[in-house]
This record gives structure tokens, sequence and C-alpha cells, in this order.
């Protein structure tokens, strides 16, 4: 009975992480939107991201049906799947969808209520992009926990489901979380950056006006970008990492004491109250920060910084509780979650140290530009590719400890130390409340200063705004940490899950008297399944290193990461070339745009972002679902695991390197533009802008997109698991 | 007795190569070097070679001296090695580095010669240019099966050490090869890129003059770089390859026919026969290209295809009659080395379509040349990164053809498979003798041109040389395929030879009566040890997907690439840096150079480009050999796995992408060149060079070395996989 009550913790503070997001809501629109012009340009963002939303999500429904047919194939035909499968998708990217729309309005209502705040003071500027990122935060974790929690309810507590079917059928539901994130990001990403690439190479260079003129034509469609890629896409993203590591971290809690009831019970919903504590912390935090007028970049900081460790100390507290009551004879639990979140700690200094102006490196960069665009690009992909040292480490040290604490290193307690690992990513995610709120603001604040620059705001509105912009690049460097971090913790988790869901499947076949493969066929109960251990799985399927399969599919899993990230990159390149023709047409055939006497089309340039995000995001989405399932069909469950470690370790690396390069790129400029090495206008300006440019893309499409990527594959893959086992050839 | 005759094919036919070599060489110095300027730029080129070789073998003597030591250490205390251990490593050092030495020696007098030559007729230029390529080739497929064979007369046939013990031994001199060809490539590949990078961003950008003006104080440099990068370091990059795909090949031979020693002997000796044969063919091969004066360039190319297409399908029957002699009862494995010929053949056509101005994809880049530097590095990033989708299905597919040829799918016939595909790279590096000497003419085409450039010949010569140098380029691609494909198959095999020296290793402890580690205690005796199959040998070392220390290995490993990969770039753009400031310090205190009137200080550059890459090639060379022995020592044998195979996956994917983005951004810039698009000195041709000379670290720098560092990694592992077994924490 205990137990339920602790339980009880995730979905109330789930509504209550709803309520406060709400009232956030509530407050920021009372506030007045400001001038005339002020309201106008927000009107025009609001309709260009709303526009962009509804074309994506169109597609996105064709692709969810689609999905949803297959997956009710396999559980009503070949019956390999729980018959809530499809219904439990479903709801996964309903709510991944609903959590980036409803963090985008607000973003979109916020911005201009933030310039119109910052013409009075910086600190009620914070205190509205803050909130409105705060809002996105806390619907993310309500809505994900609400979610997992009311599934868990209703298969578990009401309809008496096994924890086993309960948690592997909550899988799909991240499965529909993760597709709906693969497309909002690359989507997003794809559209921001075809906007952002193309104002800049036509507006900046070409006709020499300043960013956010509103004499540019595609000034429009790089204000929404912001808000549906870096909004929109990283709330769905983040919505999908949450609830993925939650859900993967249940399923092996049900089979890491699968001969245990009551303790497979208290594993399972471990995961679950560790996060609901993390939202109670985080919304302490939220109220934490606050500034004065006048508050220097360092004080803006140590605020957010004393918002955000406040809750992590209260989550480490709540959460040696929560392990002492639910486990106790598993209280070293509790280090695996400390150890999470050090290392993404980690993850993010780093990150920040190699991105930050502040720091050798990316000064380093800048030096090159003296020597031209080449030296500054070279000098980019190396430090990009030499920073991913840190973070593989940190990473790497985090799964050892994690796996050790949890007891994973005593024979036949593999699991266990998965189980771990799976918990240490929760841990890392749990402050998420909180430091997606740090995140989503900054966002926020970047268009606060486009409006106050299109609506020709006085010179201190758009200094307040932009204090508050660069303020929001260091906390989403530590932001970008955590997300990364948790990704490679929670494939790992996830690839436990599919061995779960492999037996699963297995247990099935036995059920329903069909044919298991010959190298199976020792099976002939499901109590047999169950009594197989991940060491002795491996070794069945041969899961090992020198198998073929396994060493194609890490092949193919690799080159997925190289070929996903080329595909994405090259569609933002395109997209941008015809943003850059139809900004010069209007230059050409509307007179007066220049002078400012005529209105560019906004909404032709927002179109063709729209067109470029919709057409180019298909490809390498579907990839992402085709290849896993053909891989399956043709190499088995050994080139699936192959497929989705060689994903997970090339992937995360390459997402690193490119976050780290874009980042440093990006802030380079930044520094020379502050007036180092000649400042704006010089020729190491005109080399920085190009290695931002080229920047761009890696760090806000295609590097952000593979974490997803990762994830997704791992899910398909448990999804067609019972397939894979029955079916595949090899 | 038939198969000692057998054998003999490989000595005899490693002599006769020798011998050809030394018969074209000697007809090369017969001819006239032309005009005293041209022998005087020969000569500087000449002195500046020699002068780098001779302090990079210097600082590589002291490595060697080193690890000798630490072998002796492994062979004499700790017992873990055979006695012939170190001397087996110095003499693939040796050799490795006498075949580059040879073949640099060569280029170094055939350019002058070939551009003499030039001055009467394509033909006669293409022929010295061709003959002293394919004295580097015959050198480097002569002493390294030279090596090869006489180790096995000496350790097998004379001192009768048994097959496992002698095969084991004899991969020690491939990591010698391995350590010798990593710092050839490195320290050649910022040699010749600094040089490049920094001659072509004073001289051809600052100071306006074209490309191997003598007026240029880098030019020499330049010239060096060539031959130390493009020829010493190449030759060094492929004896190691060839080498190393026979090597493992003969030790897994020895391991699946272990309990049938006369098999195990023919299986032993198959590659080297195979290599022999492969020696026979490329000599009649080359002796069947030639051509005629105002030849197309389609006309050389068949000329030259005629060459190799003889020479491989006489391998192939070849080939086919030694397996039906050597292992009739597995003659299957024929299809084995044909699946590896044409996996390496769809790999290099791939690269060419990815990199040749004459396909889609490099007409892209140009194209994107026209919007600016920044769509140009973008659009050759995401280029490369697709087109890694090709090299890695063909190598995919044919590892898995290989393998099932080979007869590995059977139960328990694992090793097999694997003996298969490393046979599969024999058959495919089997034309070396011929390929590589396809390779080798084009820096030496390259160099005749530049010699004729600075010795002011006329114009007719420039453009016969030039259409050796471009016809160079398309036939480096299909070599650059084989060398990629092959290191990918070779580091598989290998990864096994490395399970049968852990099994070594542990008979060692064993016989020492020394204590194994807890969990193998149940092996008692030495033929325990035997029985011990690959997949049983995966299931005890938990060498599994889900075991924390392979998942760690793997993260490792992958990261290894990018960090390897971005210090060598980033050495690259240092030295680059540093050689920018020389030539303008020459161009500002020596008065006359511009006007031709002064001579510049050329050793001035060289030794710049010199100490450049001495002293930036140590660390990452360091860590290819310190890495692996670390992880080994922290994370025992299953972590050791997990490294090599991250380093093989990530490392193999990002080697593809470097050069083919390299390659095509090189080939865009000369389509513009060629008059499209605007034409040299337009904007698209600015934007073009910038893409070139970004890529030209990647291509000849960083992307060569990783498929060194992944076999070099492996090497080390196998090394001291005795010490990493009995002394591991983990």
């Amino acid at each position: 009975m205990a137990n339920i009550i602790l339980f009880a913790i995730a979905p109330v503070s789930a509504v209550i992480a709803l309520a406060f997001a709400y009232g956030f809501y509530r407050k920021i629109m009372k506030l007045e939107e400001g001038t005339e012009k002020m309201v106008e340009i927000a009107q025009a963002v609001r309709q260009g991201a709303r526009a962009y939303i509804k074309q994506q999500y169109k597609i996105v429904a064709i692709f969810f049906v689609f999905a949803a047919i297959f997956l009710a194939f396999l559980s009503f035909v070949l019956k390999v799947q729980s018959a809530w499968t499809p219904f439990a998708f479903l709801t996964g990217g309903f709510f991944s969808a609903l959590a980036g729309f409803i963090g985008m309005t607000t973003a979109t209502m916020a911005s201009a209520r933030t310039a119109n705040q910052a013409r009075d003071s910086l600190d009620k500027a914070l205190k509205v992009a803050f909130r409105s990122g705060s809002v996105m935060g806390l619907v993310v974790v309500g809505l994900a926990l609400l979610d997992v929690s009311l599934w868990f309810i209703v298969l578990h507590i009401w309809l008496k489901y096994s924890l086993g079917v309960t948690t592997v059928t909550m899988l799909s539901f991240g499965m529909g979380a993760s597709l709906q994130a693969l497309f909002a990001r690359v989507g997003g990403g794809i559209y921001t950056k075809a906007a952002d690439v193309g104002a800049d190479l036509v507006g900046k260079v070409e006709a020499g006006i300043p960013e956010d003129d509103p004499r540019n034509p595609a000034t429009i469609a790089d204000n929404v970008g912001d808000n549906v890629g870096d909004v929109a896409g990283m709330g769905a993203d983040l919505y999908e990492s949450y609830a993925g590591s939650v859900l993967a971290s249940a399923a092996l809690g049900a089979s890491a004491f699968l001969f245990n009831e009551s303790f497979a019970f208290n594993a399972v919903i471990l995961p679950m109250v560790i996060a609901g504590i993390g939202i109670l912390a985080s919304i302490l935090g939220i109220f934490l920060v606050r500034t004065k007028e006048g508050a220097t970049q360092k004080q803006l900081l140590s605020s957010l910084g004393f918002g955000i460790n406040t809750s992590s100390v209260l989550i480490i507290i709540g959460s040696f509780v929560a392990v002492k009551l639910l486990l106790p004879g598993n209280i070293w639990l509790f280090g695996s979650i400390v150890i999470g979140l050090i290392a993404g700690l980690i993850v993010g200094k780093s990150v920040e140290y190699f991105t930050s102006e502040s720091f050798k490196p990316t000064r380093e960069i800048a030096e090159k530009a003296k020597t031209g665009e080449a030296t500054v690009i070279i000098e980019g992909l190396s430090t990009g590719m030499i920073s991913t040292a840190i973070p593989v480490i940190a990473i790497a040290s985090g799964i050892l400890g994690a796996f050790a604490f949890a007891g994973g290193f005593e024979p036949g307690k593999m699991i266990m130390g998965l189980y771990g690992v799976g918990i240490a990513a929760v841990g890392m995610l749990s402050t998420l409340g909180i430091t997606l709120a740090t995140d989503a603001y900054g966002p926020i604040a970047d268009n606060a200063g486009g409006n106050a620059e299109m609506a020709g705001l006085p010179e201190e509105v758009r200094q307040r705004t932009d204090a508050l912009d660069s303020l929001g690049n260091t906390t989403a460097a530590t932001g970008k940490g955590f997300a990364i971090g948790s990704a490679a913790l929670t494939a790992l988790a996830l690839l436990a899950a599919y061995i779960e869901e492999v037996k699963m499947g297995m247990k099935h076949i036995i059920e329903q008297g069909m044919q298991l493969p010959e190298f199976l066929q020792s099976f002939t109960s499901a109590e047999l399944v169950d009594t197989l251990s991940i060491e002795k799985f491996m070794d069945i399927f041969q899961v090992h290193l020198m198998n073929p399969r396994v060493v194609i599919g890490i092949f193919i899993g690799s080159m997925m990461s190289f070929v996903f990230s080329g595909l994405t990159m090259k569609a933002v390149g395109r997209a941008a070339s015809d943003m850059v023709d139809e900004v010069r047409r209007q230059f050409k055939e509307i007179p007066g745009i220049l002078e400012g006497t005529a209105k560019p089309d906004y909404m032709a340039c927002v179109e063709i972002s729209i067109k470029g995000a919709q057409r180019k995001m298909i490809l390498p989405s579907s990839l992402a679902i085709v290849i896993p399932i053909i891989t399956g069909m043709l190499l088995g469950v050994a080139g699936v695991m192959g497929l989705l470690i060689g994903a997970l370790g090339c992937g995360f690396i390459l997402a690193i390197f490119m976050a780290n390069a874009g980042g440093a790129w990006d802030n380079a400029k930044k520094y020379i533009e502050q007036g180092n090495l000649g400042g704006k206008g010089s020729p190491a300006h005109k080399a920085g802008v190009v290695g931002d440019t080229v920047g761009d893309p890696l760090k806000d499409t295609s590097g952000p997109s593979l974490n997803i990527l990762i994830k997704l594959m791992t899910m398909i893959s448990i999804v067609v698991a019972g397939l894979v086992v029955g079916f595949s050839i090899l």
C-alpha cells in the first residue's frame, strides 16, 4: 500500500506541473504585447509558426496512420504484440506533439511581451522569458509523466496485465514519442536553418542590411524558425528523451525482479517516482530564479544556477529516500543516480569549454579567421572532433559506475546493472523541468530581440534582450550535455529492453503453438524462456563481436548516422538555396522593399521553408523506420543489436562533434563581432560568418536529430522484435 | 612435398618482383634528366625529401627501440610472447621503411626524367612515370612477401615451431609494419598538406603567382611533400595492408585446421601462394600497359585498365588452382577470393562516382560555389557523408559472402568463415603490384609537371604531364577503394587472430604454472584451451553487446577515430600557419624574390614542414599505441575487442567520408578551373579553392591514416594479449 502512495507522486506531480504551467501562461498573457508594430510582428511570427506546424502535423499524421495500421497488424493478425500497442503508440505521438505545440504557442506569445518588458527593465524581461520557458519545461515533463503513469494505471492496476506485458506495451508509447520527435527535429531543423542561412546570405552579405531587418523578406521566416525548430523541435526531442528513459528503466525493472513480484512492482515505479520528485524539485527551483536590474551576466548565470542546483540537491535527497523505501535491498542504486547526474554535469561543462568564447578552443578558431575561411573550417572541424574525448570518457565512466553500483558485475546480475544504467539516465533527466526552462528561454529572448529590432525599439532594449540571449547560449550548452548524455544511457537501457521483448516474442510463439527457429527449439515452454539470463541470451543468439551479422549490423548502424546526417544537412543547403532565389526575386520584382516603402511578401518565404522542410524530412525519417526492420528480417536479432550499438557508438560521437563544432563556430563569430581580430566587417569577420553558416545545420539540424534517430531505431526494433525472432532469414 | 613446391611460389615471385623493380630502376636511370635547370630542381626536391626521411626515420627509430624493449620484456621477462617477437617486429618496420625509401628515391629520380620525356611525346612520358610507379609497386609487394616467407621458413620449416606459434610471432612483424606506416602516413601527410596549403594561401591567394612558380619559397617543399606523403607514405601504408592481410589469414589458417596438421600447413601457405601468384600476374599486367602519342584520356585509361584486368583474371584462375591443390575439401574458399575482388571493385567505382567531376555529386558541389564558401562546404560534407552508404554495403556484403563461402555458417565453423574473410582481403590486394603502380605514378606525373613549370618548359610539356596527372586521380580512386575495403576485411581477420593470441596467452600462463583469472580457472590444461571454439570463447569472455566493458570499448574506439583525425587535421592547420608566416617573411626580407632576381630560401620552408610534421605526429601515433594497452589493462579482453570493433566501424566510415569529401572538393575546383561556372578567378573559383583546401588534410592526412590506425591498434592488442589476459583489472 505504501508503494501505491509513493507511486501516486508521479501522476500527482505531473498534474501539478501542468497546473503551474497553466498559471504561468495566464500570467504571461496578462501582459501587454507593446506597440502596434510589435503586435503586428508577433502576429506574423505566430501565423507563420502555426502554418508550419499545421503542415507538419498533417504529414506526421499520415505516417502515424500507416504505422498504427502496421502495429495493428502485428497486434491483431500476427498477434506478436499486445492489443494496446497501437493505442499506446498513438498517445505517445499525440502528447509529444501537444507538448511541442503548447511550448511553441507560449513562446510566440511571449516574445513581444518580453521585448515590451525589456523596455522597462532587464529583470522584468528575464521574468517573462524564463516563465514562458518554464511553461515549456513543465508541460513537457507534466504531459510525459502523466501519460506514462496513466498507461501504467490502466494496463497494470486496472486491467491487471503482468508487469512485463505492461512495460513492454508502454515502450510503444515511447516509439510514438520518438517518431514524432524525429519529424519535429528534422523538419523544424531544416526549416529554421534554411531560413537562417538564406536570410543571412542575401540579406546580410548581398544587400548589406542587418540581422532581423524588416526589409528582409526572409526575416519573419527566420523568427518563425526559432520557434518551430528551437522550441517545438526541442520540446518534442526532450519529451522523447524523458519518457524514453523512464519507460526503458521501468521495462528493465520488471525483468530484473522477475521472480519477486512485489519488488518488481517497486522497481517499475521507481523511475516514475524519481521523475515525480524531479518535477516537484524543478518547480521549487523555478521560483528561486530572479534577478535585479543591471545584473551582470555572471549574476544572471548564478541566479539560474542557484535554481538548478537547489533542484538537483533536492532530487538527490528525494531519490535516496525513494530507493530506501522501494528497494531497500538495493540501496546502492542511489549511487547510479548520483553518477548519472555527475556524468551529465561533466558533459555539460566540457561542451561549455569547447564552445564558449571565454575559453581557448573557440578563441583559436576565431584566431584562424585571420588566415581565411579554409583555416577557420579546418580548425573548427578538428576542434569538434577532439572535443568528443571528454564526453565519451564521462559517459563511459558513468555507464561503468551506474552498472557497478547497481550490482551488475555480480554473476548473473547483468540485468540489474543495466537497470542501474537506465535509472542513471532518469536521474540525469529528472531536473528537466527547470533545465528545459533555461534552454527554451534562449530562443524566446532571441525572438524578443528580433521583435525589438523590427519594431524599431531603442538600442537599450536590444541590449537587454541580447544579454538574455547570450546567457541562453551558455545554459543551453549544459542542457545539451544532459540531452546527449542521457540519450547514450537510455539507448543502452533500451537495448536491454529489446532483449526482454525478444523473449516476450519467443514466449508468444511458443504459446501460439507456432514454430521457433531451429537454434531456439530447445525452448519448449514460456517458463524456460523466463529463466534465460542476458548472458545466456547473448550466447544463444550469438550477439558477440565475431558474428558477421553483428559486425555487419555495426557497420550499417555506424553508416546510418553518417548518411542520415548527410541527408539532413543537404536538405538545409537545398532549401537555403531556394530561399536565396526567392529573396533575390522579391528584391527585384517588388520595388521599394529596400527603401522601406513597400512591404516584402514574408509569407512567401515562410512557405518555402515549410515546403523544403516537409519534402526533405521524409527520406531520412523513413530510413530510420525501414532500416531496423530490413536489418532484422535479413540478419536477425544479432544483426539488429549490432545495428543499434553501431548507431549508438558512432551517432553519439558524431552528435557531440557536430554540436560542438557548430557551437564553437557560432561563438567564434560572436567573439569577432565583439570587436576582436578586426571586428565586424573585417575579413576575419567574413571568414567567421562562413564558419558559423557551415555550423548551423550541424548544430541545429543534423546533430540534435541523431539522438532521436538512435532511440527511434531502437524503439522500432523493440516493436518488431516478435516479427524478427519468428521470421528473419539469417 | 607438392605443397612445399607451391609454397616456393611466394619467395620466388617476391625475388622476381625485386629483380624486375631493379631492372626498371636501371632503365629509368639511363635516361637524361633534361636541362640544367631541370636537374637543379630535381636535386632540390631529392635533397628535401632525403632531409625529411632522415629526420622521420630518426624519430621512428626511437619509438622502435622503446617498443622493441617493451616486447623483449614481454618475451624474456614475462615470457608471454615468443622470443622471436621483438626481431620480427623490427624487420617489419625496417622493410616497410625500406620499401617507402626505395619508392620515394625512384620517384624523385623519375620526375625530371618524366618531364624531359614529355618534351618528346606522351607515350614516352607515360612509360617513365608508370615504370617508376611499378618500381614502387613491385618493391612493396616483393619486400613484404619476401619478409613473410623468410620468417615462415625460419620459424616453422627450420626451427620447427608449431604453426600456431609461428603465425602469431609473425603478426608482430605486421605490428612493426603498421607502426612505421602510421608514422609515414601521419608525418608525411602533415608535411605535404602543410606545404600545399601554406604555398597556396600566400602564393596563389596573396601574391597572385601560379602554382609551382619558382618564386614561391614553399614550392620545393610542396613538391617534396608529394614524394614523402603520397609516395613514401602510401608505400608504407600499402606494405602494411598487404603484409597484414597475408599474416592475419595465415594465423587464422593455423587455427581453423588446428586438428589437421597437413591441411593446417596448406591453409597457412595459401595466402602467401595467392600473393605470389598475384605478383607474377601483376608483372605480366605491367608489361601490357602502353599507349600511343595523342592518346585521349579514355585510351590512356583503357590501357591501364587492360593491364589491371588481365592481372585480375590471371589471379582468379591461379587462385582457383591453388585452392584446389591445397585445400581440395574447401574449394568454395575460391568464392571468397572472387567476392573480395568484386567488393573492392564496387567500392572503387563508388569512390569514382562520388569524386569525379564527370558525375553529378561533384558537379553539384561546384554548382554550390555560386552561392559562396559556406554552401560549398555544407554540400561537400553532406555528399561525403551520404557517399559512405555504397562502400559500407559492399564491404558488409563482401564479409557476409566471404564468410558464407568459406563455410562459416556451419555450426562450430566460425573460424573457417573468418579465415575466408581474411583470404578475401588477400584476394582484394593480390593485384597490388600493378594497382599500386597506377597509384604511385600520379604523384610522379604531378612532380614532373612541377618540374616543367619551374624549369620554364613549353606549354605542351605541362599539358602532357597534366593529362597523366588527371588520369592518376581516377586510377587512384580505384586504388583507394581496394585499400579501404581490404582494411576492413583485414581488421576483422586480425580480430579473430586476437582471439587465438589470447588463447595462446592462456596456455602460456597454464604452462608456466601461473594463476589464471577466476572466470578462466576451469581451464586446467593447454589442451582444454585448444578445444575452445570462437563461440565458446566469446561466451566465456562475455564479448557480447550487453557487457558494459564491450560497450565502453566501442565508445572509446569510435571516439579514437574522431580524436585521432582531429589531432592530425589540426596539425596540418598549425604547420600551414607557420608556413604562411615564413613565406610572408621571405617575401618581405629577401628583396627581388617576386621579380625573379633573387632566389628564395627553399630549404627554410622544407625545414618548417619537417619540424611541423615531426612534432605533431608524435601525439596521435602515441595514442594509437597507448589506448589499446590501457583499455586492455582496465577492461580486459572484452573491452579490447569492443575498442577494436568500435574503431573499425566508425573509423572505416569516417575514412570513406573524408576521402570522398576531400576528393570531391578537389575535383569540383578542377571542374571550375576547366572554365565552368565562371572559370578561374571567378568568385565561384575562390569558393572552390576554399573547399579544396579544407579537403586537403581530410583526404591526404587524416583519412588515409585511419586505416592504419585501426590495424595498428589491433596488432598492438594482439601483441599484449598475454599481458591483458593475465593481469587486467576488470
